[in-house]
């Protein structure tokens, strides 16, 4: 039994050494992705961006795909709680409008687009981006929890797709149809995903 | 003034050398995207996969990108006509399903999440794909507009918002959160949409 809080690189002595190189390199991997995507994601261009030797870049995190794993690990730790604001309707509108800031953001709209092209050309980066919705889903799944045990929903009413119907029009115009998703595209989709929560459906 | 039809490279003369050229040529693309991704796509490669001369795909597509950007214009000069099952209902259960075939699609499936992640790294790949769904969007959209006519849906509803809104979920789980989407989820994402367009959502 270790008292070691977790074995994901770096997370151990936060605050310490070890946390400290973790920080910068995690912050170069991301200015990296940001700037020219996976493809320009080198080791040795990270390593010394980072301030940090080279062998202690290859050995923590072994790859570009080792380095996004661990990024978006860190993403999913650091990600904003979820919003309390005392009804579903507000806390929706809340999740969306970050949502949105997060992909027209010109850094991080860069970084998710790069992590999401990863993903399509690596099994890896897949199961890592996978597991970062994974978390940030049930972070926010406590709104509609919440509003089912005011009486705002449909009993049974699942979390989880409650919250991936707020994301997806998003997600589908940043990402896929290739609109820049507006402030009046976040409000149509807590909106409408709350309308359709509403009418039943996400209950079974 | 010109007869040809049309300046996309290879589309006049349906059916002689020039449309067969073209076919072989974005046969090879396609093939290519599938196996190995926006990465693996080589013209002298492509041009040897088609049978077709190497100077003729450099004179006629350019790079790599130009490839993605004709396969993405044929994509949707192919793409299926609208259902018409004579209940909105009917038309966008029809429509996710079809979204959700073309994503869990072995071949598909990879070629719509490579031209994604091209996009993700090139200004005019993003631009190709934008007018990819513009175009089905659009071809679709008759069916909200044919619902509107019979008083299935709510005054001044924005068609082409109710297609997004059957799409997304399934692009978010395909491309995004990397969970495989079910033919519940297809169900779902079309119960949703509707009853959200119902309660007014997609209306001004």
């Amino acid at each position: 039994m270790s008292e070691s809080p977790s074995a994901v690189p770096g997370t151990q002595r936060p605050g310490g050494r070890t946390a400290k190189v973790r920080r910068a390199v995690l912050d170069a991997t991301q200015e990296t992705l940001a700037a020219g995507g996976f493809p320009a994601l080198n080791m040795d261009q990270v390593a010394a961006a980072a301030g940090v030797g080279k062998t202690t870049v290859y050995r923590r995190w072994g790859s570009p795909v080792g380095l996004v794993a661990d990024l978006l690990r860190d993403m999913a730790e650091q990600s904003l709680p979820a919003a309390d604001t005392g009804t579903l309707a507000g806390d929706l509108r809340a999740n969306a409008a970050l949502v949105r800031e997060t992909l027209t953001d010109p850094r991080m709209g860069a970084v998710f687009r790069a992590v999401i092209a990863a993903a399509a050309f690596d099994e890896e980066c897949a199961r890592a981006l996978g597991g970062f919705y994974r978390t940030r889903l049930a972070e926010w799944a406590v709104v509609a929890e919440r509003a089912a045990a005011r009486g705002e929903l449909p009993a049974g009413t699942d979390p989880l797709e409650l919250l991936r119907a707020v994301s997806a029009p998003l997600y589908y115009r940043a990402v896929v149809s290739q609109e820049e998703p507006t402030p009046a595209d976040a409000e149509r989709a807590a909106a409408a995903a709350l309308a359709a929560a509403r009418a039943g459906a996400y209950a079974p």
